[in-house]
């Protein structure tokens, strides 16, 4: 590599000018980030993130599933496309690091190679994925564009379905549109994402770099435990079917099967909700939202099995009736082993202690892994907070994690 | 006692056909009760019960707590008044039984005493009171009648404040009017409420009817555990603050405080919300209803205390902060043992099989013990099944409450 190339660096005013505009844009006056995906905050980030396009006289798009994108083209007809991304949606309450950086690494990466006019035999696009957090569908946008995405997950979203639809209909979408979305493999080059940890382990072991060898799977389920309704005073305790103690008994079960037998592995009962839900009645039904996240397919094929096997052996303890529906599925994705030591060299170069690690987290780059060559860094994150107000991680890591991001794109253009 | 009086009964025809016309007000299509108090079902069921007394001459009144009453008078100035009464209102999704028979039992007795031309010597006043079941504020009606009523309750119901208020407001109430309610105590003579068990004990011991010795204390409480919101995903399960962990530990600590420490005492979990309640997100705030009843202060105090303490305890096994609100508060309450002896004196003469018993449930009746003589009749309820569309009791078994009812006003007016 040409010594100018090895030497050039993002420009960090631009940068954090740019992380400081977007972080106020959805920011509540309690500090937390409201901007869900298809919230009016949201819209109006991914209207400012294409302006940065404009701005800089580049070409700007938005696919079918709402991606909205920024390219830099090499001017060759029929070459393929490097994609550095993440998303700008934010978990309800959320912090400014979780996808925002990712999306503006990805666009001062881009801006960097255009100042320095820089040779290309590729497109570089930066962009930002919709509802990557999964207020409606995890990885919508991502799943979309690379035809990972079925019209049954489209109709069983998280949340309401009909509310969902509203959603993405206001937002210009529509059903054919989402599909459309989906590229042709064979113009891809590979996909790049910088992201924060969100977890303490960089931290702990003292490490400026997380260099991501694969992303864990997950599967969420929503369980229901069905009781029976009855009066709350003159119902003997041992006469009664009580939801909330199937429920209780799994959460602290759930927690034990992780921690004990696969160890490693995540779980999380996100949401509770009780009917009838009222001081005086024995609670009839809950309905309980699971989560569970581990890095090989078979060890998530286990885990799966003790949990549900768990939670029916929890609700026949009580004497409940249990109904289990699986709501979301994502397979553990390796990472490229080539973007992974193109990685490895960048962070060599700018003299950086790094690691690797395996992401606990869902991210596009999943989605990507599929299609292309998928490479994912990690700066830390401070505390390891993350999905919440208090998520931070410190400036000279945001600058290394764009940096080592554009000279790995250095590498690969 | 004249032996007319004593072989006086009521008309089960037209008892029948007020409980069948009644049952079907507010009954949803798929069986269960919605007649929540203030909804629309509740406002029809009062103004069908008023049209009863207008039919049969009599006066009618709606008192400034919404309290609904038809009076039979003995004609007599400053002559006291024995209520016979329960409540229309009914617990979401209920049953047909509860508080309706008594409401139609008091009536019937006063028609059956009025068809018969007995001579007076108290006004009789058949009585519908306001929320006994709570959804606002539990015994709302009969805690304004006596004047138990406090403004910081009024203010801190169970539900939404506001909703409370545009409710009352809308069934034609105010904050003042509430409170002019209010009788002295010297204008009753007593209270006697007829209502099904709600519990399984008469049908174990195969008895016909339960003479109330006294109505459980009641506690109820808000409790927040709150930990802290971060990634389902990147954290491990040892460094999180889960507010499910504590809810769901003390949701089956407080089972069995109940059961091994408390026998005969009740405690219920009714319902749980999480923050922010997302598949992804360690929940960071769960807010827990709780509710203990028991029979005796010193026993309700005792249990209390453990209950909360056990709370506590379980916050601080999870690293959670606790939030303790205590939002309801009812004392036991002793019935009359002159008012005893005169419902076994008429059981005895309908020739029905009986057992004195505690109420584990709530009743209008505890708040009318404060001011006056006051009994109640259980009849056996089907199973034990309350608040719930499968609530029964044997018509046979409602008749011989409604006469038991009758005789006792007989040997009282």
């Amino acid at each position: 590599m040409d010594k100018t190339m090895e030497t050039l660096r993002i420009n960090e005013a631009r940068f954090r000018h740019h992380f400081d505009t977007l972080a106020k844009i959805g920011k509540s006056p309690e500090g937390g980030l409201q901007r869900s995906v298809f919230s009016e905050a949201h819209c109006e980030v991914r209207r400012w993130f294409l302006e940065r396009g404009n701005e800089a006289g580049l070409a700007t798009k938005i696919d079918g599933a709402g991606n909205h994108s920024i390219v830099l083209s090499c001017g060759q007809a029929g070459a393929k496309t490097l994609l550095l991304g993440s998303h700008l949606d934010a978990v309800p309450n959320g912090g400014q690091y979780d996808g925002a950086l990712g999306v503006l690494a990805g666009l001062e990466a881009l801006l960097s190679i255009k100042d320095a006019g820089l040779p290309l035999s590729l497109n570089v696009e930066a962009i930002d994925f919709t509802d990557e957090e999964g207020i409606y569908l995890a990885l919508l946008g991502s799943r979309a564009l690379t035809g990972l995405l079925t019209l049954e997950q489209l109709h069983s979203p998280r949340g309401d379905r009909h509310a969902f639809e509203a959603a993405y209909q206001k937002a210009g979408l529509t059903e054919q549109s989402i599909f459309q979305a989906k590229r042709d493999p064979d113009t891809l080059a590979g996909y790049l994402e910088l992201h924060i940890e969100q977890g303490g382990r960089l931290i702990d072991a003292e490490q400026d770099l997380g260099i991501v060898t694969g992303i864990v799977g997950i599967r969420s389920y929503r369980i229901r435990f069905k009781g029976r309704a009855n009066h709350a005073g003159t119902t003997p305790m041992d006469k009664r079917f009580d939801a909330a103690l199937g429920a209780s008994a799994f959460t602290l079960a759930a927690r034990d099967i992780s921690m004990q037998e696969f160890p490693g592995s995540v779980v999380n009962v996100g949401n509770m909700i009780f009917d009838p839900g009222v001081f005086n009645i024995v609670p009839e039904l809950v309905t309980l939202s699971l989560e569970c996240r581990t890095d090989t397919l078979s060890e998530l094929d286990n885990l799966e099995a003790r949990l549900l096997e768990s939670a029916s052996h929890e609700a026949e303890r009580f004497g409940l009736e249990i109904d289990i529906q699986l709501v979301g599925k994502v397979a553990p994705a390796p990472m490229s082993e080539d973007i992974q030591q193109a990685l490895v060299e960048a962070g060599q170069r700018l003299g950086l202690r790094q690691m690797k690690m395996t992401s606990g987290a869902g991210h596009d780059a999943q989605s990507m892994a599929t299609v292309c060559p998928t490479g994912m860094i990690f700066v830390p994150s401070v505390e390891g907070i993350s999905h919440a107000p208090q998520e931070f991680t410190e400036w000279k890591d945001c600058v290394n994690g764009a940096n080592v991001l554009l000279q790995t794109v250095i590498a690969l253009i």
